[in-house]
């Protein structure tokens, strides 16, 4: 065992942190031992402290980036020192046939998943982490680990959905909430050659929209704009966090069209009558498994896509939370996990 | 006008339907007049007669087949005496874009439907119709007029979806209820090369499955059998008219898959949470545009293919809706309307 420190939920109602003392297992043979430079605050990091899958305890954190600072004896992929990216999922069964297919991620046996879950993990909000090797990534080079971690769980999770559905040239694709996922789906789009429009509740995000390469924004809100822009969408993809009507948004797709839900999978689908009328499909998704992971990593590194993040120290955590959960971040925040080797300012 | 004879349905709380005279519209440059000889009997019917969609004094009937007895001036596609097939819709506008690619089904504007509908129409349980030669069908030859009418509601139904899905060889293909959308997805998915599994609450249809082309049937109230079948098909397509859970269909998706329900519109989906595991995608859709209609109807001639129906005189068209509403049909009643032509037994 080792023992580091990270930041930890004390309850359901509020953002508040403390630091704690966390330990870490022994290194296994193929394990690795990671040193945590910078974590992402995934939206779904609040929604599991508020309580969704009945956690406590947590101390969240799924998309990080940091050093090998040990191996296991049958570690063949990774030597001490190298740069390293960790996603939302540390293990898996193997064997299922999803993870034979390589989507660990929906294994049948229930990946582990890098916080909270059913091996009650302490995450990434802290300065050291072990894992199997297998479920770590190389960073490739070009990668800025200091905003590759949003790759990890905000970018595979529109990623892995959108070649699932095979965005490319010619698609009209459309992103619902210009966030950590939403701002990533637009540049991931425009890199696989798709057109893509930003929905938002207003025009505030337009020049960002563009900046990030779409060809415009369509304020949601807006009923003689959405009324003339039904049916011209043939994927959307929506990243919306709070609970919201779907039905604005299926109106807005094209015969054949997609809707995928990625925000928030509490919410219940609409009546299906509104599918039929149009043919059109809802889907949602649940982050990556491993290869497509790879592949996201190499594809960023190749066109030169990052997250755009705001780092602060991981010790201003409760700052990030109560900022995003007003949404006010452009687009990330990345907590920089160095302050952790320091003594408390307060012991 | 002219007038003609059909069945009209009394209250929304019982099948009774009374003899009734209706009238027709004088025949405009593109219309033909057609003297309906078979008209099956649609799940749609009775969920309409007891008000789904908020309607009464209705004629139902959207799927018959006659002779052509009259046509306009400017009629091309049709002579007097022709055999012709009419479904579920009669006009459209013909310039949106759904009309435009020939998905009248889903026009911008408002198809206008067979039978009640914005026009309030009254439809094929009657001895006449009058109609725009657009939207009506030469019966090709091979197809016997007796059994063919089922394929312009419950045909088209489940062969828009499948064609739109890409089904044929290769796809593990599941049809959830095999009454009279489901038996024609199994004999239409078996000619385009599926393999086709039927799902039934009990055994009692394996035989009709098996001897519909089906590889096999699965008892869905059988755990075991459930738990064993996880992730085995790729398409599921669900004509159950009751009201019942979709969570059972969509854990027997693999990734990717699609779950397309048909029976019963006004259901609401599940949470978006169970689509995501698996990247599933729910969908649904309503009969079909008169490109697809037309190509069903020759596939249907080419392959020999033809709805399984039982016939009966148009009097007994309250025992066909109360047959229909427990299950008992195997698979489409059709009314015969010759029976109109003479005086009620009862005047």
């Amino acid at each position: 065992m080792s023992t580091t420190t990270g930041w930890q939920s004390t309850d359901q109602t509020s953002n508040a942190m403390s630091r704690v003392a966390i330990e870490r297992r022994e290194l296994r043979s193929d394990d690795i031992a990671v040193r945590i430079d910078y974590c992402g605050v995934c939206h779904s990091d609040l929604h599991r402290i508020h309580g969704m899958l009945g956690e406590k305890d947590l101390v969240p954190g799924h998309e990080f980036t940091g050093v090998v600072t040990a191996i296991g004896s049958d570690v063949t992929k990774f030597a001490v020192g190298d740069a390293v990216a960790v996603g939302t999922i540390i293990d898996s069964c193997g064997e299922c046939p999803m993870c034979r297919l390589g989507q660990e991620n929906f294994c049948l046996k229930g990946a582990t998943t890098t916080y909270g879950g059913k091996e009650n993990l302490k995450g990434g909000y802290s300065r050291d982490y072990v894992l199997k090797e297998k479920f770590a990534f190389p960073l490739p080079e070009g990668l800025d680990p200091v905003s590759a971690g949003p790759l990890m769980c905000a970018g595979i999770s529109v990623w892995e959905p959108m070649r699932a559905a095979g965005v490319g040239p010619g698609t009209r694709m459309a992103v619902a909430g210009l966030g950590g996922l939403g701002h990533l789906a637009v540049k991931l789009g425009v890199a696989l050659g798709a057109e893509v429009t930003v929905l938002s509740r207003t025009a505030d995000k337009t020049d960002d929209a563009l900046a990030l390469g779409a060809k415009d924004l369509l304020v949601t809100t807006d009923d003689a704009a959405m009324a003339a822009a039904m049916g011209r969408f043939d994927y959307i993809i929506d990243t919306i966090a709070a609970d919201h009507e779907l039905s604005p948004l299926l109106r807005l797709l094209w015969v054949d069209g997609t809707l995928c839900v990625l925000g928030n999978p509490l919410m219940t689908g609409p009546r299906l009558l509104e599918l039929g009328y149009g043919r059109k499909k809802l889907t949602s998704s649940g982050t990556g498994g491993l290869p497509q992971t790879a592949q996201l990593l190499q594809f960023c590194a190749d066109h030169g896509i990052a997250p755009q993040v705001e780092v602060l120290p991981s010790a201003q955590v409760k700052t990030a939370l109560d900022r995003l959960a007003v949404g006010d971040v452009r687009y990330r925040f990345v907590l920089d996990m160095s302050d952790l080797d320091q003594a408390p300012a307060i012991a």
